[in-house]
């Protein structure tokens, strides 16, 4: 343990947090240095929280009548690992497991399941619904009102947006990842496709319509390829590459080391 | 109030912050934790300044000699929001209701209008000069020497760049944002371009030359499409898209209810 | 020097500061307010450390246990000027002259040569080995375990990847960067590339296969245009643009100034 951080109530805490009495601070949990954890947030046992993360970041209430704003409710589950820099609004659900890189930023109203991790600098917009086990590298944007399914994969620098004919307010609509969907780096999304179970969309393409179950599509504007079946790994190490999650185990309920 | 803040000449400011004595805050304010407000600095009445913010951020004259330093002037008009992460050089001057998400860095040398908004994780480069109303969505790049007008809309992750032939530092130059424009997600501009008045760049498309007035441009080099007239709702929802401003009022000058 | 920082042992330290005592900071360095100085990190003399900036950031061991966790060593070198916000983990080696922006992150097992720097938003993921004078702006994401030479320069929002089909951890691999080369600003890279020696890769161009030395690609499949000597300035100001050592010569070793 550093020697920085220091005992306290059962919870190690580090120098200059602010903390509401009011949170609920589970068993064996680590707080870093200048976190900021306020009123109605519940964060379960065996969880890190890093340094100069803010947990109950205000909604926009807040800066209407600061002196009658209470916070929402904000819950995260057990085992999270919250790294330094993070920003997560009162009004969110987050479940077990939930492990982020530096600068993540959760509004309110997201509801995720378990396992699930978010890449440094990424973003999850105002009520989005997100199953178990997403993966999201860096610089990810989810939209407001996306639902995202349980085992999808995001690589780096993926954008979504929820407006069609910007600016409106009067049809927007999120996106639509099925399970096991794997969306590339550098890939952008219209709003309201439906990205299909098992479903591949290659690095760098651009989005116009719904991509359908099983197949890689690819482009600018992205076009259906070939069948994910038949994609195969080009150093000959892997025999079968997708469906992915028949050859990638490790921390997934399929994994046989967990049973 | 959260009840980790607390009143002070006035102003309600919260823990562990840095002030300088000679910064100027208006009445009102209400200071979050862990802020840094150096030197010069100048906010409006009635703002909010969120936790871990920096305002008044030295220019690269401090890493040269810090002794002799000062701090260029700051300005930030009345009814500010800037929220927790954001980073304000010396030296930029910003109007009235400024608005920002999360970890926004302004740089010096940029002169802004009113009722500007910034997404989080958006950048504006120094002495680029906009005008009123401009919002801009999360990880926007405003490149160096980039000028904007009014009533802009700009996406996420788009990125504008300012160098011809890098690196280059002899014939550098922005790009210009006419009034009304409106910039879809994911877009790349090349120095120099120019977007006119009530044009649309489609999300998705890579910017090599101007953009004609109240045309849609798309794509990878991005070409004209159509009159911006000419886009329909696809749901049947809004009768006549563009011009935007003959339908969207929210907050607007030509909004009714604020007349 | 600011008011609101004090001398302590011939170093300039700012308010809030967690400082280890083992850390160890050469002589004339100034470190900013809210700063963290894990164990075992080792910064050189005359540097500079911005505000809420943590260096020695642990790794995921920490995590798994948190009581025999022991950081490992990070070193940089003397001059640095690391910008407020900034996040450089333990495990990292990082030469002379290193300059950030903001919020950058750097990873363990990253080593670095002299006169690096690293734009606002920029993240150097695991393992990757960079040579000296490697210039980025603003969110570049540099994958892990890539190989970067000297002299490179990498424009905003270009993301190199490392998985040729996600998920996956056997065949994994960085790209490769040679000397000289410029990667123009939005640039996305599958893994495995190679950029060679003197190659200029334009903005907004997808990379899918090596690019060869001295020439320009662009486009989405990147596709060779011409010889990198063939491009001309367009106003004219520049006689010889590329290749761009021989006219830009300001902080290089090839600066006659500097001689």
């Amino acid at each position: 343990m550093d020697a920085s951080l220091f005992e306290k109530n059962g919870i190690v805490v580090g120098k200059n947090c602010i903390i509401s009495e009011n949170a609920k601070i589970g068993e064996n949990a680590c707080i870093g240095h200048n976190v900021i954890i306020n009123d109605n947030v519940e964060i379960g046992e065996n969880s890190f929280v890093g340094s100069n993360t803010i947990l109950g970041e205000p909604t926009v209430g807040y800066y209407n009548d600061s002196e009658k704003y209470e916070h929402p409710k904000l819950t995260i589950g057990k085992n999270a690992v919250i790294r330094s820099g993070c920003i997560i609004y009162s009004g969110a659900k987050i479940g077990d497991h939930f492990i982020t890189g530096h600068y993540v930023t959760i509004r309110e109203g997201v509801e995720m399941g378990h396992h699930c991790s978010m890449g440094i600098y990424s973003m999850v917009s105002q009520n989005t619904k997100i199953g178990n086990y997403l993966k999201t590298q860096m610089y990810v944007l989810i939209a407001d009102d996306s639902v995202i399914g349980n085992y999808v994969w995001i690589f780096p620098n993926v954008v979504t947006t929820s407006d069609r004919h910007p600016p409106c307010s009067r049809c927007n609509e999120g996106i639509t990842i099925e399970d096991y969907a794997i969306i590339g780096a550098g890939c952008a999304f219209v709003p309201g496709v439906k990205i299909e179970k098992n479903a591949i969309v290659s690095a760098g393409s651009f989005v116009t319509k719904d991509v359908k179950g099983g197949m890689v599509y690819a482009g600018n504007p992205a076009r259906p390829i070939c069948k994910a079946t038949k994609i195969a790994c080009e150093k000959g190490l892997v025999k079968k590459v997708y469906p992915w999650q028949d050859r990638y185990c490790k921390g997934y309920p399929w994994d046989k080391k967990e049973e």
